[in-house]
C-alpha cells in the first residue's frame, strides 16, 4: 500500500506499521492516525482523473485509502449520496450565503456509518478474519451487519436487554447473531469485549479503530468532488463520540496535503444541549473534557462519555471550528425544517447539524454570505417515534366537502 | 418535445395529444399509453453516449421520457439505485444461472414509487399547477410529499383515520397537508376526488395517469444501462395495482424500439396468495380480472380492486410471462433471504419478487442457467413491524462468558 507511510500516535508521536489489526499506540496505547504519502497520491490520480472515474461509491476514491483494493467480494454501494443545493432552507432561516445538504441517510443501511462499516469489514478480510463483532444497537450495528452480510462475513453483535425490538430485528434481518444480555450496557460492552478476545474476531467495538474514521473521512471527499474542489467556508455536523467530525476533518485534510483543495473549511460542532461533553470542551479551548449525562431524545448522539475525544477536539480546535448546542426543541424543529423545505427525511441526529446551522445563522456567529454543508448523518425511518413527536397533528374531518373547504378556509 | 408523437388510448386506439393533464381517453375513458419517435430518440442519443452521462438520477434518460427538461427546480436524487450481483443468494436457493438484485428501497423516500412521484411532479409544474393531492397513506403519499417538498411545491394527502400513526407522521414531516377523513378508504378517496376537483389540484391519485409509468419506467432503463444493454431472461417483480410491472415492461419496450437492446426480457409476477387478481387472469390469459380480498401482510401490495389491470396483464402477455404465487411466510422467509444473504433490508412487497423468483426456481419454471434481475421495490424501514414478525427470537443471556460460550457449542 504505498499510499499509506504508517500510522502515528495521537498521544506519543510514536510510528507504527499500519497493519489490519493494529488499532492503537503500542507504546502508550493511545490513539493511531493514518499518514499518507502526499506526493505519491498527487504523482497516482489527478483530481481530474478522479472526476472522470466511473465507480459509483466510496471505494472511487481508493488511492486516499488504507486498502491495496476490495477484491471481487461483493459490497454494499456505501457513499455518492446527494448533495442539495438548500435554497429554500436558507429562505426560511434567512440565510444569504450558500448551502447545501450532504444526505448521507441514503447510505444502504441508511447512515453515514456504512461508510465506517464497510472499511471495517475490508479491513477484517485483510487481517484473514471471517467473523466481526460490536456491542451497540445503533446505526453502528445496523451499517456491520448490513455491510459484514453483503461480504459473507458472520457478526456477533451484543446489545442490552432493554434495546428497541425493531432495532434488534434490523440486525437479526442481516443474518447477525444477536445475544441479547441480561444486564447494562456496560455488562453487554464487557461480555462483547470478552467474546472478541476469546474467540479473536475482528473488533468494531472500537471508536479509536483508525481505520473506521479512514471510510467516514470518505464523505468530505465526495462532498469536495461535488463542489468541483470548491471548498466551502463551513461543514456543519451533528458530535457524539467524535468519530465522525473527526473522519469529516480528515477528509479535507488529506485532500489538502495531496493537493486537491487550496484551503480548510471551518467545522460547526453541533451537540445537544442535554449531552455537550465535546463542545464543552471545545468551547474551553482544552482538551480536559468532562462526562455527562445524556439527555436528550437523539440517541445516536447521545454519549456522555465521548470515545473519540483527542481527534474530535484536535480536528475542532485546527479547523478554527465553532461549537453549538441546540435543545431537543431545536433538533425536532430542524427535522421538520428538513422535510418541509428539501424534501430530506432525517433522524434527530441527522438533523442535528442543521439546527446547529440555524442558530448559528440567527446568533450571527457566521457571515449571512458564508457557503456552508450541513451533513444528514442518518434517515428519519430510523426513528418513527422522534418523527411522530416531531409532526404535530393532522387536520382530523369527516368526509364532507363542506366541512374541508370551510378548514381550508375557503 | 420532439421524442414523444402521442398519447394512444389501450382500449380504442384513439391518439390525442401528450398534454400534461391529458390522463384518460377523451373518447372512451380508457387508459392512455405515451408513444415516442424512436428514429428521433436513436438520432438524437446513441447508447454509448448514455454511458457518458454524468447525470446520476432518472434524469439521466432525458430522451426516453416524455418531458423537455426539469429546469432549475431543485429535485430528490431519485434513481441510479444499485444493481448487486447476487451470488450467495443464487447459492442459497440452488440457482445456478445469474441472478442480480436491484435494489430501488435506496431512493430518497424508500420506495421506486419515487421515480413516479418526481415525474408527476415535472408533469404538475408543466400544467402550472402548484399543488398536487392523493389519497394513500402508503409509498405513493411519501414519494408524493417528499418530492413535492423538493421541488416546493404543495400536497395534499387524504388519509383513512386508522392510518398508522408512523406513515403520518412521515408525510407530514415533508410539510404535506394532511386529511385524516373519519371514514373509510372509499370515503376518504371521494373526497379527495371532489377537492381535487374543486380546487383545480393536480391529480396523482389515477394509477392511470401515463405519465407516472413513464417515470417508473426508468428502473428497467438503468437495469439494462448496468447490465451494458445485454438483457436479462428474467425479470422478476412484485404487483399490486399493475402500473410497476406496466412501467418495468414499457421501459424495455422502448429501449428495444429505440434499437438499444436486440431482446426483450420475460416478466416473473409475483404477488401474494392472500391478494392475487392480476395473475389469476394472467395465468387463464383472460383480460377478465375478478376483485380478490387483500389477505396479505404485503400492505404495499394488497390491491383486491387492481387500477392497472389492462397494462399489467398485457405486459405480461406480451412478455410471455410467468404468474407465481407466494404465501406471507414465503414474504417473510425471502426478506430474511435478502438481508442475510446481500445485505438487503426489503418491506414485504419489496421481498415478493425475490420471493416468486426462488419459487420459480424450485418449481423449476425457470431454466437454472437463466439470467434474472429482481427488483427489490421497498425498504423494510418502511415497515419494521413485519420485520419484527420475520426475525425471530435473539439470544437471550447473562452477562457471563461461560454462559456464552455453552451457548455458542464452545
Amino acid at each position: 500500500m504505498k499510499q499509506v507511510i504508517h500510522a502515528r500516535c495521537t498521544m506519543c508521536g510514536h510510528t507504527v506499521e499500519a497493519a489490519p489489526e493494529t488499532t492503537v499506540c503500542p507504546v502508550c496505547g493511545g490513539i493511531l492516525d493514518i499518514e499518507y504519502d502526499y506526493e505519491y497520491i498527487r504523482s497516482t490520480l489527478s483530481k481530474y482523473e478522479l472526476l472522470d472515474r466511473t465507480e459509483r461509491s466510496m471505494w472511487r476514491y481508493m488511492e486516499f485509502l488504507p486498502v491495496e483494493g476490495i477484491g471481487r467480494t461483493p459490497r454494499l454501494r456505501v457513499g455518492c449520496s446527494p448533495l442539495y443545493k438548500a435554497e429554500k432552507l436558507s429562505q426560511e432561516i434567512g440565510f444569504k450565503g450558500t448551502l447545501y445538504i450532504k444526505d448521507d441517510g441514503l447510505n444502504p443501511t441508511a447512515s453515514l456509518k456504512d461508510r465506517a462499516s464497510a472499511m471495517a469489514v475490508v479491513k477484517a478480510e485483510e487481517a484473514g478474519k471471517t467473523t466481526i463483532a460490536c456491542s451497540s444497537t445503533g446505526n453502528a450495528a445496523s451499517s456491520l451487519a448490513g455491510n459484514a452480510a453483503a461480504a459473507g462475513m458472520k457478526t456477533f453483535i451484543f446489545v442490552p436487554a432493554r434495546a428497541p425490538k425493531g432495532k434488534v430485528a434490523q440486525l437479526m434481518m442481516f443474518g447477525a447473531k444477536v445475544i441479547l444480555v441480561d444486564g447494562s450496557y456496560e455488562d453487554t460492552f464487557r461480555l462483547s469485549a470478552e467474546a472478541i478476545d476469546h474467540y479473536h474476531w475482528y473488533n468494531r467495538n472500537a471508536a479509536i479503530n483508525p481505520y473506521l474514521m479512514e471510510g467516514k473521512k470518505t464523505v468530505s471527499l465526495e462532498i469536495a468532488e461535488q463542489l468541483l474542489f470548491k471548498v466551502p467556508d463551513y461543514v456543519a455536523l451533528s458530535v457524539g463520540d467524535g468519530c465522525t467530525i473527526a473522519g469529516v476533518w480528515k477528509g479535507f485534510k488529506d485532500l489538502y496535503g495531496a493537493g486537491y483543495i487550496d484551503r480548510l473549511p471551518r467545522l460547526i460542532s453541533v451537540q445537544a444541549s442535554g449531552c455537550c461533553p465535546i463542545n464543552t470542551a471545545a468551547s474551553a479551548h482544552t482538551m480536559e473534557w468532562v462526562p455527562q449525562e445524556e439527555n436528550t431524545l437523539a440517541d445516536s448522539i447521545a454519549v456522555g462519555v465521548p470515545r473519540n475525544p483527542v481527534k474530535a477536539l484536535r480536528a475542532i480546535e485546527e479547523s478554527d471550528g465553532i461549537t453549538v448546542n441546540v435543545s431537543d426543541e431545536e433538533i425536532l424543529d430542524a427535522m421538520r425544517l428538513l422535510g418541509r423545505t428539501q424534501g430530506v427525511f432525517a433522524e434527530p441526529a441527522g438533523a442535528t447539524g442543521t439546527a446547529g446551522l440555524k442558530k448559528a445563522v440567527e446568533t450571527g456567529i457566521i457571515e449571512k454570505d458564508a457557503s456552508v454543508v450541513s451533513i444528514v448523518t442518518g434517515n428519519g425511518l430510523k426513528d418513527v417515534a422522534n418523527a411522530i413527536k416531531a409532526a404535530g397533528e393532522p387536520l382530523m374531518l369527516p368526509p364532507d366537502m363542506a366541512k374541508l373547504r370551510a378548514a381550508l378556509g375557503d
